[in-house]
């Protein structure tokens, strides 16, 4: 199952950690895809901020809400001042890594972002992560600067657009099934796994 | 607990079909509350339609995820050709009913929206309706149009926007505490019956 997230998106931040291990238990082999958020919501809504800024009072639930779900899973949530942070670099990191270290490194900068109220746009809190998890800065540094990683995230996020994605975390079933937020991820597995498939055979049409 | 809900709303059929019987077994009592949504979706986002018409693509993505979810939880999905509907002339019924008739007779509506497509906006569904319950149509009908209930009902709209409600469903504790969509029914009623509470004593100010 493909799971797709966008660095600066607050409920992927537990999605980011719980996925591997739900996944694992689940049976589900999970393809980690970054995308950037910002450019779709600007096509596909005309919005310029996130969401949760241009309407306050989804801002304030959110807020409230994301503290609820960090706490039940046992997630500090400490924020940054800057929101939405910018992701980019992040996202070009995780493509210029060899796919067995793009989940830690993920998990990482989730929490540099929203435990630790990091400034995750920074080159030197990025270098500060890889080093921790044993990688060569300056070599991932200068390879997430290629055109090569810069074309892989722009091909992710035209992806994304075509698979129909308006937020993060999404997840894409192997048979192409959508599922948005951190709300569905454990009706995606179910779905990934053949836990549950739809009983009717039937296609809604929208009026 | 407050179940506040708009007659429009997709994800509040499958929330009022299953609240009753979910709060029940958790040992909390709700009170129905009918609200207007246009109106709060106007001033707060400026919109004159369901967002789900406004931005096609999560149009496209919730009405799979709501046959999805009616599958899971055995609810016919058959969409009227006008959506949203108008549920003014629905809400104003509910707060004519005594409270112990309201439920049933909300979840009457939403079938009627949501699994037989039928016109909630017309009188005539709604007093078929209304009399299969065992209700006199004719008198529901001249109360629902009194001032006493249009101004219920005002109010009740002017209370969801103080409360911070933005969409529909949307529960409310007795401690205040805001819950929205049918996805936190669940977290709702565990905070409800005092299962669930934030282990760490931290408001979390948005940036």
């Amino acid at each position: 199952m493909e799971f797709w997230f966008e660095f600066a998106s607050t409920y992927s931040y537990p999605a980011a950690m719980r996925i591997e291990q739900d996944a694992a238990a689940a049976g589900v082999a999970i393809e980690w895809k970054p995308f950037l958020l910002g450019p779709l919501l600007n096509q596909q809504q005309g919005l310029t901020d996130s969401p949760f800024n241009a309407v306050p009072v989804k801002g304030r639930y959110m807020w409230r809400d994301l503290e609820r779900i960090c706490d039940r899973q046992g997630l500090a949530l400490n924020l940054p001042s800057i929101f939405p942070q910018n992701g980019l670099r992040a996202a070009r990191l995780v493509l210029a890594l060899p796919p067995e270290a793009r989940p830690e490194f993920v998990r990482a900068v989730y929490l540099a972002n929203f435990a630790e109220g990091s400034d995750i746009s920074s080159e030197a809190t990025l270098s500060r992560i890889l080093l921790r998890l044993g990688h060569d800065p300056d070599a991932l540094a200068d390879r997430a600067a290629s055109e090569t990683v810069k074309q892989d995230l722009k091909d992710n996020t035209a992806r994304a657009a075509a698979l129909g994605i308006f937020g993060s975390p999404s997840f894409v079933t192997d048979d192409g099934e959508l599922f948005w937020g951190n709300d569905r991820l454990d009706f995606a597995l179910d779905w990934a796994s053949g836990k549950t498939q739809l009983k009717t055979i039937q296609e809604v049409e929208a009026p």
